[in-house]
């Protein structure tokens, strides 16, 4: 049996989400369907906190109440072919559906390295699947020595959440010389690795795996200097590839990175098909190249661009580019990154000036509560645009980077951020005199 | 004796400091001297806190160490007379001093009310004095009933703070029907009114004094309802005016509203005398009407452009006009707002679109600590631009509005804001899905 459907979404996660809500609110007379392939999924970003922060991991659910609230059907199913001038799909289950217009966000595939003995028992890679997730937890609380491999957010909040988990040693290994080594600085890195540290967690950085050793089940690693180390759980954290298949298939273009090619309307070479979220390729905001941002937040912009623009386009796309704009928190370390930062920015070719600052983040800094806070931006030199930044500090630091960010999207020079009007409150920010950004730029200034 | 000066400011609040710290980074060849009246002054600010919060009052002096390390002189005295020809400042010791650049920032004075009674002891306002704060805060934590008489931003602290000292009864008065009506739309307002009241402050808006009772202290109020209260303390929180003797007895015109005039670069009509913080006028960023806004981080916005011009115009000033922005603690909930309300724009007579969302500042939201916040956001119809932002939540709510100032002040518009990229964190932030400021925008572009 044939389904005609007006808007069919493949994918269940923040991108299909938004998508198929935004979809809704802008042409409320089309049905509007989502296929998942997982019964259950999880907010993306909530998936290291369900190990320990959590009491209960189903809270992190990705709940699908706003979908049903609006009207929108879904369907548990998975999409294993696309014929695009029948405009149909087929699905696993052997149902076929006719669409008028297609939205691609099944997201993307954690990498399984391909390292010796990669197949053994008590290796996990990281699906965005409750039921497997509750799994792995329950082995995982009995587990002795566990290894996080990749030094990126993933592993590094892992790393966190696990070390506090009773009688679990932990290991976090990274084949760069730093932690978060693409999204921040050395003097931001290190004080991610020093609280990591004195939480309980072995860093090996500079240090690859070369062979997951035992026999069906993971008994111990062999690492590229020849050292073993007995390890019963591993934990992939070294990133995931876009979803592909279906649209290449199909003879989708990819963009020159490993995503699907979109428009600014997310629109993939087929009118009638957009791709958003992980599984399509996005354009760097500095160079316009390719670059691989997998994030939630990005996912979601991205929906929200589609939905409205499906039948006709309706929200002008400033095509801006995407930039990199993260933020995480270690054992109540809070650290955000937008943008470049200093080193990439140099690798890139950018002549650059960079302001730090450091201050509190209340006034007086004996208000109960207060913590350091720490903020570095880099300009263009010759023009005075805001390029990057990043802040550590406490809870605030986790808005302080949007603020950033918000800057950083709308263009904003070093002039224009000495003199920002902000507000300050002695609970909530640092002095006036000493407001971090403010600061960071004009130290920026003094150099230019 | 006529000492000679290259830069001297009057005041040493965050205006006069901000001012020499940028004067001496712009022109570290020129001398300059900060002459203030008082010995130890306070972080603004702060203020209300130094009643409980902080054990130690002193911990929110304003610290000069900032200034002896840049090497600028720090004289306590007060100036009396400025002779604009000659270029000399008169002080009441009787030193004078002649400058190449003068900076005014002598701040406001609290406003006294012309009510009957007003010199009785036990009412007072709210001076800027170390000294004579913690003879009031002494004499305070011996009291049982305290009226605070205003039901802005320092009224609205105060009782919260006063609230908190063991046995005694806070009294709150506003002339209006609602407290924070200048910042706030009454459902933000609400939230405030109802924070107080559980914390034991007793409400008394639409309220007016008509009389201080008592004999030489104060023992009573009558309010204009014929109604008595007993009350042994008063504090006074309606308002400042900005100082602006010196500056008007040396023939500097006023703007249209009360302070000193001045252009774009914070000259005064003699273009080597510079005004800077409350004594200064200030124009509306959405009407240039001229505008009481009184705030430390306006003060220190306009020092850092001061100080950088005072001998040469480097600063490139845009002249965007000054918003209102501010943020406030009331025992645990976070406001901030932003630009205008709606109340204040249909007032002013923009036809506007409101957006409103409520979301929940962590996620999954059963994380420690997690608060519901509450974002709404002000646009004008026709041009989609922003306009103003309010926010109630929890710690980050004091960044958040800091996010929405910043895209207030790059007007940026409702589809800009509706296709953000920001970072999102669960211990951080809002789910991508649901933040809260993408998620205003969204609601009020539905509205257009």
């Amino acid at each position: 049996m044939v389904k005609k459907v007006g808007v069919l979404i493949i994918g269940g996660g923040p991108a299909g989400l938004v998508s198929a809500i935004t979809a809704k609110r802008y042409y409320p007379d089309k049905d509007v369907v989502v296929m998942k392939n997982v019964v259950n999924g999880c907010i993306p970003c909530g998936i290291p906190y369900m190990f320990w922060s959590l009491k209960n991991p189903d809270d992190n659910k990705l709940g699908l109440d706003a979908l049903k609230k609006n009207n929108i059907e879904v369907i548990i199913d998975e999409a294993v072919k696309m014929d695009r001038s029948a405009k149909k799909i087929t699905a696993k289950s052997g149902e076929e559906y006719e669409y008028e217009k297609l939205v691609l966000a099944p997201g993307s595939m954690p990498i399984k390295p391909s390292i010796a003995g990669i197949e053994k028992e008590g290796i996990y890679p990281v699906y965005k699947d409750m039921n497997y997730l509750k799994a792995i937890i329950t082995k995982l609380k009995k587990a002795k020595n566990v290894l996080i491999l990749g030094g990126g957010f993933i592993g590094v909040e892992f790393a966190d959440e696990i070390s506090k988990i009773n009688d679990i040693n932990v290991y976090l290994a990274e084949v760069l010389p730093r932690l978060l080594a693409n999204s921040f600085d050395d003097e931001f890195s290190l004080l991610v690795e020093e609280r990591l540290k004195s939480g309980g967690v072995t860093l090996l950085t500079s240090t690859k795996v070369v062979e997951f050793l035992g026999d069906d089940k993971i008994k111990g690693v062999r690492f590229d200097n020849g050292k073993e180390l007995r390890i019963d759980s591993v934990i992939l954290g070294i990133g995931s590839v876009p979803n592909t298949t279906l649209a290449t298939e199909a003879g989708l273009d990819l963009g020159r990175g490993k995503g699907i090619w979109v428009d600014e309307y997310m629109r993939t070479a087929d009118p009638d098909i957009f791709a958003v979220g992980d599984c399509a390729g996005k354009r760097d905001f500095y160079t316009r190249r390719d670059t691989p941002v997998m994030l939630a937040s990005t996912a979601t912009a991205e929906a929200r661009i589609a939905g409205a623009n499906l039948y006709r386009l309706k929200v002008v796309r400033e095509n801006k580019g995407t930039i990199a704009i993260y933020s995480t928190y270690v054992d109540g370390l809070v650290l955000g990154s937008a943008g470049l930062t200093e080193t990439s920015a140099k690798k890139e070719g950018f002549e650059i000036v960079s302001g730090n600052t450091e201050s509190i983040d209340k006034h007086p800094g004996s208000l109960p509560g207060a913590n350091k806070v720490r903020v570095k931006l880099i300009f263009s030199r010759q023009s005075g645009i805001l390029m990057g930044g990043q802040v550590v500090g406490g809870i605030s630091a986790g808005e302080i980077i949007n603020i950033i960010g918000m800057a950083i999207q709308q263009r904003v020079s070093v002039t224009e951020l000495e003199t920002l009007q902000m507000a300050t409150h002695p609970y909530l920010t640092s002095a006036p005199t000493m407001y971090p950004v403010v600061l960071a730029a004009q130290n920026a200034s003094d150099k230019m």
